[in-house]
């Protein structure tokens, strides 16, 4: 994957001649996101783009090219690869669509190129990809436009919707592999170079189909013991699996099977869109939790009730606060005020203001022995009217000196993006647009410690009928 | 409930001398808030607050009052309500807790107030409520900011969350009745006042609990034919249920039936959090659907995928589009393109332009027989540099004329709050968060159209057991 992933130089194989906005140049954008290796663009019909010297093709370079990305029609896409085998490139990405992914006379050119990687020496990324992204070389072959934070998160995926849309899917990435078609290289060996890379910290995966079950498997069992993995699924219906996977019948059945298999190698198994954003900043940020008890701080009765709701979905249940706690609570409350579980702070917040009322709470129940999440509740008003509600300060300056649990955040108000940014900011509280996000993260925070604290938690070696 | 939404002349007992940001004064609010009638300050301790002249009880002031609202520590509210009687004010809103949500002392206030409203000709909303709002005629009780937007959403609900985050839970609401703790106006009250506004479309509750379970059916089952009522209930969960009502134990039995009963008169049912405001803005906005065949109209295979397994959990299905549309489509696409639903339109958009690639899309699969609703996947794309991927105006510039089916958007992008509003602009084509939300969203109009045209769908006048 190095080649791949950090290569020193580069041959763009059927560059457009166009560059500026809209054009989508792959070398232009390559060069605006810093890549400072060598580039050689071809293109028999140029003879230079962008100040640059065209060549016709790879045979007629005479350095060393360590990676050839290929983006011409389909037709031409076979003996484009051989001129890279004939110019000894030991990588390809292969960009363009209309392989497996479209007719017979596509599947037939995709069969060549995995005969081509098999034989050759070379080895295939596509086709139908954007690529690689790597933030931390500076390097990408998207012709789109991505974000270049450096994120300890890995990204796997089979579309390039993922890459572009990372905010959307996965938060920030700081590296990705977009396998498309696969016709080479496939989810196990993108999995092993993550799982290898000191960069990378978590690793986010989007899987329409796996070939290569047993193997991956007995890799992942082995890699989430210290990095979790998370894998979308999608084409799980009977419908989503005959365009996914392009075989119908038996795989409704065999889902079961896959997904169990899956969770049983620890692995973070999701099925719905919008769930990957939460479980990575989840996994990545927050400990894991030790217990099934949950105390809710709240300054909205009915939120408490909502969120009692939602832990109860995922198997998770109201600690019982220790005495202790409540009397530190009733110090700051009416007499009248009945304090339990989820424990309601409005009036402790009238009378004392939020920053003291919340402060006092979060401690309280985080040195509770029957806690082993917090859920908090809590606004997210517009400065500077009411900045007073914002506790984002005053509870990040407390929570680096206690003890470590999980600490998610419930915002409402009209300021949740700004104000979720500062709960964030020291990593060690995390935000949800939902209450019943919040918990269903707390669940997987929960499933991660009993993963890995289950006995007899081997690597995967068995067959698995996947 | 004309008394409490569009009162002439309002007493404010207990009045705060505190003015200014951050005191939360609610005569200060009022006017702010744009109501033009007479307001009576009541504080024994003040004789003016912002130039108004302040009276000492409601029995000293001399001229008609038509709401009375009282924001006093606890013990002095019977005591208060006595007076509106003696001055013959016939509705008074109770914004303190300390009630039914506290301790003893405060449930026995509670009853005394409840036989005051059934004795002495006074109504009550409350206690523990932000009151009311009514953007129609510019009133507010509440003493936190609210939006002022005329939207033709009528929220009743149980807590104050709601009012003031309207914008997270519902959309932007027009009017709205916080019931609190309901000890006297109840869910049936504030139904039939909306059931009979003229300004109100669609109904949007919260219920902790309900103790009018047969009358409340039979209302909505007759309101619901004409306008939409959503109810999400919160305090399913066995110790949710113990902290909302107060009673446990047959709780998690009789909740099914409560279901069933809300479901078979028609209402949709909500039980997460992050629900209602998708809901909300598919009933009001958009037609219903007469069946089951959706068409998914995408720029990318992996998001259609993702569309069809999220339309299956639902109960949809893909639509089997006629040659026709797939003959339209085909002329856009490259030979090689394998055509059918999901309808997978880059290459088109590639060749031909999103506007227009789009456009044919979207009338080809609304046209189609086969199709009951649309589900599309465009991006949100950051203007200047990708506008032209923004195909917002294109599709609203279409809508008007083709035939009414509800089309329902995913945005993938950086942009997607800027590019939504655009896609709203006519109110014909919604936008969701997510695919799972748009597929859910859709099964709402299949069961709304399900429902409107069940035969035998008669008013609920049995004695259902909740």
């Amino acid at each position: 994957m190095r080649n791949f992933m950090e290569p020193e130089s580069v041959a763009i194989i059927g560059i457009s001649r166009k560059t500026g906005p809209g054009s989508f140049n792959l070398m232009e954008n390559m060069i605006k996101f810093g890549f400072s290796g060598k580039i050689f663009p071809i293109n028999p019909n140029a003879t230079e783009i962008l100040g640059k010297k065209v060549y016709p093709n790879v045979r007629s370079v005479k350095s060393k090219i360590d990676l050839a990305i290929i983006s011409t029609p389909r037709e031409d896409t076979i003996s484009c690869l051989k001129d890279c085998v004939v110019a000894h490139i030991k990588a390809a990405i292969v960009v363009n669509q209309g392989f497996a992914d479209a007719d017979s006379r596509g599947k037939e050119i995709q069969r060549e190129m995995t005969e081509i990687a098999k034989r050759d020496g070379i080895r295939i990324l596509g086709p139908n990809t954007l690529g690689v992204l790597d933030n931390f070389n500076n390097f990408t072959t998207s012709f789109m436009p991505l974000s270049k934070e450096k994120a300890p998160v890995g990204l796997i995926c089979q579309s390039g919707v993922f890459f572009v849309g990372a905010r959307k899917y996965s938060g920030v990435i700081g590296k990705g592999i977009d396998l498309g078609n696969a016709c080479d290289i496939g989810f196990c060996e993108a999995l092993r170079y993550f799982g290898e890379d000191p960069d990378i910290k978590i690793i986010a995966t989007h899987m329409e189909g796996l070939s290569e079950g047993k193997e991956f498997l007995s890799l992942a069992s082995r890699i989430v013991k210290e990095k979790p993995i998370i894998i979308f699924k999608t084409g799980s219906s009977a419908t989503g699996a005959k365009s996914a996977l392009s075989h119908s019948g038996s795989m409704a059945g065999n889902y079961e099977v896959y997904k169990a298999g899956m969770r049983q190698a620890g692995v973070t198994f999701l099925e719905e869109d919008g769930q990957m954003i939460g479980a990575v900043k989840t996994l990545l940020n927050l400990p894991t939790m030790k217990g099934n008890g949950v105390a809710v701080v709240t300054f909205s009765g009915a939120a408490g009730i909502m969120a009692t709701d939602a832990l109860e979905r995922y198997g998770l249940r109201l600690a019982s606060l220790s005495p202790e706690t409540i009397r530190m609570l009733a110090e700051l409350s009416p007499d009248w005020m009945p304090l339990g579980n989820p424990l309601d702070i409005w009036p402790a917040v009238m009378k004392h203001g939020a920053d003291k009322a919340y402060s006092i709470a979060l401690s309280a129940v985080i040195n509770d022995q029957s806690v082993d999440g917090i859920i908090g509740i809590a606004t997210a008003p517009v400065i500077p009217e009411f900045s007073f509600l914002d506790v984002s300060e005053a509870l990040n300056d407390i929570i680096e000196e206690l003890p470590c649990k999980p600490v998610l955040f419930w915002l409402y108000g009209p300021n949740t993006e700004e104000i979720g940014e500062r709960f964030e900011s020291k990593k060690r509280i995390m935000t949800y647009s939902t209450l019943e996000m919040a918990a269903w993260s707390l669940s997987l925070l929960r499933d991660r410690h009993s993963y890995l604290h289950r006995e007899n938690n081997k690597v995967w070696t068995s067959n698995p009928v996947i």
